[in-house]
Order: structure tokens, then sequence, then C-alpha cells
């Protein structure tokens, strides 16, 4: 598996899993009816770090972004989103991706990675804290699972 | 004191309590060196309800900002802003303001209000706490205080 910098001639390789997940809206709070343009705008916004990992065809199957959580005095805590195509999951790749940014965040000067709002009835949960992600906190019955109904949002944090 | 909702014409009174709060850099994770253009864009985006907090000679002495917190399955959890003149503190502004906006958020359906990034030296979170909000967690050393060196960033919640 190869894990590099995205160029703007992934995006069309990143839009189609990208919708799926959103589209069940069951792990982000974005709008499942997000268009193309704001899905693009959203995930590649100036100022962002966006990488894609490739499978051994060079077929993009994961993409991930890399931004600062928060501005001015807090600008060394970092934010990141993970997405792999549903249909290459249990490969290993969120695993590899993740530690590939994890280790560029260390790099880029960041002393820390806070997700905002990781859906508790995901099960990247296991891999985030097998990583060494703890949960600060949970914002109670923030989401509406199509599947679980009401369910919250765990702020998750790992220092670098 | 009139609590209202603004217009165009009130930003030129927010921007100059607004610059000297986030110029301190004690309390806000925002550029310190912020311009007027991009402090407009921040505070009053679309999306966003602004109000404004008027003291007895009708000048602007406070405002606050009202949105969603996230998009899409989460899009009834709000975030908020608030900023009170300097000059004006201690006078009760930013209980009233808050109370206010806390109604405002409840009537537009709203369950819960979560604030992302409150400086855990900010004299404001003996408000927030007596208004009712809990600190669901503490990302840890996270803001460069210029006065306290690393502090943390509390995450707020309330329901509604």
């Amino acid at each position: 598996m190869l894990i590099r910098e995205a160029t703007a001639d992934d995006w069309p390789h990143i839009w189609p899993f990208w919708h799926r997940i959103v589209a069940a809206g069951e792990t982000y709070a974005w709008d499942p009816d997000t268009s193309e343009e704001d899905a693009r705008a959203l995930w590649t916004s100036p100022g962002r770090r966006v990488y894609v990992a490739e499978d051994d065809t060079g077929a993009v199957v994961a993409s991930a972004y890399l931004t600062p959580n928060y501005g001015g005095p807090a600008a060394r805590i970092a934010n990141a989103g993970f997405m792999v195509d549903p249909d290459r999951a249990g490969r290993g790749t969120g695993r590899a991706l993740a530690e590939y940014v994890l280790d560029a965040a260390r790099a880029d000067g960041y002393r820390a990675m806070v997700f905002n709002a990781v859906v508790e009835t995901n099960p990247a949960v296991r891999l985030w804290t097998s990583l060494g992600f703890t949960i600060l906190g949970t914002v109670p019955d923030a989401f509406d699972h199509p599947r679980h109904g009401r369910v919250g949002l765990h702020i998750m944090h790992r220092a670098l």
C-alpha cells in the first residue's frame, strides 16, 4: 500500500466512497445530501493537508485530511478525518493511514490530535483507542443514527 | 438593556471590543492578528444568528452568535459564542445575553448547546456553570496563554 499527499486529480476517486459513507448517515455529522462540490470544499479546503492510500493496483481506497483544530493560541492541536472505502474495509488500511497521518502531524509540529465528533457506535472507536486515543468526553444524544436512534458523540484526544 | 438580532449596521460597533478581546489572546482560539474582514466572516457567517445587547444609551456593549455545532444527523446541537465589551464587564450583561440566546436556541429546536473551546482560566467558566453547563472534558495543554502558559480547553455542554 502506498500512502501519499493527494493531488487535485485524486478527488474523483475519493468522492464515490466519501459520498457512500456520508449518505449512510452513520458516522459523520455532515448532511447526508452533501453535494460533490460541498464535499470537496469540506475535505480539501485551503490549509488542510489531504492524503490518500492506494492499493497494489494503484486504486485510491482511503483518504484523510489533517488541519489545525483551533486557531491562534491553540493552533498546535490538530484535527483529522479518515475515510476508507467500505468495500476495502478490514484490511488494515485505516490503521496504516492513521499511523501515517499521526506521524505527519507530529512532524508538522502539532502537540496533540483531537477528533470533535466520533459517533459512539462507530466501530472505528476501537481503532482509535488501540492507537492511544482516549475519550475526553461524550456529547449525549447528539447524533440521530438511522439504526441506533440517538447516540452520543465522543471527543477523542491523543498527545503526539 | 435591549437584546435584539443584529443587523449589518451593528458590525462596526462590535469590532472594537471583538478586536480587543481576540488580540489579548486569553480567551478565544483565534489568531490575535485576525483582520476586521476575517473577524466579520467568523462572527457573522451565513447560517448564524447574531445578537447584540444595547445599554440604556443605545450603545452596543456585547454580541453573541448562535449556529449549529455539527451538521446532518447532529444538527440539533447548537454552538454559540459571546463577547462583552471589557469596559462594560461585571454588570450582568453576559448573563442576560446568555439567557436570551439559550431561550432562542431552544425556540429554534436545538436540543443542547456545546462550547468547543473554553479556556480553563477564563472567568466566564463560572458564569457557564452557574447557567447549568457542565464540563464534558478538557483538551490538556491546548492553549498558549500569555500569562498562565499552557492551559486546557474545556468542552462545555448544556441540554436545552
